[in-house]
């Protein structure tokens, strides 16, 4: 893990953010791999602080995935936007971005690679109370995020929004060591009941901490304005659900580190 | 409706509580029928305030709605403790509990009655708010406050705690008008996944604004202490799924209440 940016571009940085939030981009390596990811914290607090990974959506890390590591920083915690796909690999177009997703939902342990080396730059950080540490994701990043939980790290908890929600591997559901909040649109399309019934018997079976909270009206992508307001397509943003989800992972962490 | 304690009995109620919290015994009617409710608030707090009427488990009015009611008063709000069963009828054992809780799930028109009359007792009050009233309930209470929100009710929202969720007459479902919130065991063995199913497509159809949060690890009676730790009864306490349960309520009702 390296800092790619100089001092005085850090500076420059905190000279033209009139909150205290400041940010960095880190590079950083996994196996062969490359990966660049964003740092986000607010330097009005002082000491260690609890740290949230955010794992981003299929389109690779955007500004997206930097806004909700703002909304993270106000709140008081450091949040780094995790990089799976590697540094400069960020999908122009759904094609792109289906085809980066796909590689790393059929090959889980590199997944799961890829996003326990974003963790470890969180808990490396000195502002990180690497003891109080916890993964959101959103779409793939949920997906990205129950993968890291069965991997085995030691975490706090996690929060999945719109995840896609599977159970491949259901054995390594015992390895989950950390409560998970999983958020989902009831009207999602893009997970299929049975899919959604048989992640819940297997969370069950490895007697794992869950919370599953399904939101009425809501399809995927209920976090994200850039999907649009039109449910017909499978994929909308829904304020409603947005707001509440994102007060259900407050009080989730309000809950998880303590 | 009419208030059963003189002014003298409330007053000393006044002098041996030590905090602000205060209740009273109210007595109100529904058709013929006299029952037998309780309201509490905190007089500390001045001025018209949202109301929450809280109904009942299956046992009947006891302690532990009074309870709720206190919690509900410490957080600002007047809570009215309905009484669905009768003036006097409060079940000593299951066998009573099951007749008459049978009762009114087995006439669900006369429950939608003893529900709103409990409504308007607590909306009569000068200290609440009419146009901020809410709902909760518990097991048999949880399917009543369902009922009262198909029955049209003007509500700013309703809180289902481990209710029997079923969807008996879906075309009520249109008469919904608040948001639904319903806090459910995953494991809860009186609710047949296919009943929570059919209740979410009903509201579904319905476009009922609904959230419905799964336990994992809860069974029925997740909130009450009294029935004990041994989940394979099918009904016992779960202290996280009781504060998490709490604590979304209290957001649920940070939005409604707005």
């Amino acid at each position: 893990m390296k800092t790619i940016l100089p001092a005085a571009v850090l500076m420059a940085g905190a000279l033209t953010v009139s909150a205290a939030i400041q940010s960095k981009t880190i590079e950083y390596q996994q196996g062969e791999a490359t990966l660049e990811g964003v740092l986000v914290w607010d330097d009005a607090v002082s000491g260690p602080r609890p740290g949230v990974l955010v794992v981003h959506q299929w389109m690779g890390l955007t500004d997206y995935e930097k806004h909700r590591a703002e909304m993270l920083a106000q709140l008081g915690y450091v949040a780094f936007c995790a990089d799976v796909y590697g540094k400069g690999v960020r999908p122009q177009n759904t094609a792109e971005a289906g085809a980066q997703a796909g590689k790393y939902k059929g090959d889980r342990a590199l997944l799961r690679a890829r996003v326990n080396a974003g963790l470890e730059v969180l808990r490396a950080q000195k502002m990180t109370d690497p003891k109080r540490v916890a993964a959101i994701g959103y779409c793939f990043g949920g997906t990205a995020v129950i993968e890291l939980a069965r991997s085995g790290a030691a975490l706090s908890g996690v929060v999945s929004f719109h995840g896609g929600l599977d159970a491949p591997t259901p054995a390594d559901d015992k390895n989950i060591k950390c409560p998970l909040l999983i958020c989902h649109g009831a009207d999602d399309p893009f997970n299929k009941p049975a899919d959604v019934t048989a992640l819940e018997n297997s969370l069950r079976a490895a007697k794992v901490d869950w919370q599953l909270i399904k939101y009425g009206g809501a399809v995927h992508s209920f976090t994200q304005p850039m999907a649009g307001n039109d449910n017909s397509k499978g994929a909308a943003y829904n304020e409603r659900a947005d707001h509440r989800s994102w007060a259900a992972m407050r009080a989730f962490f309000d809950e998880v580190f303590k």
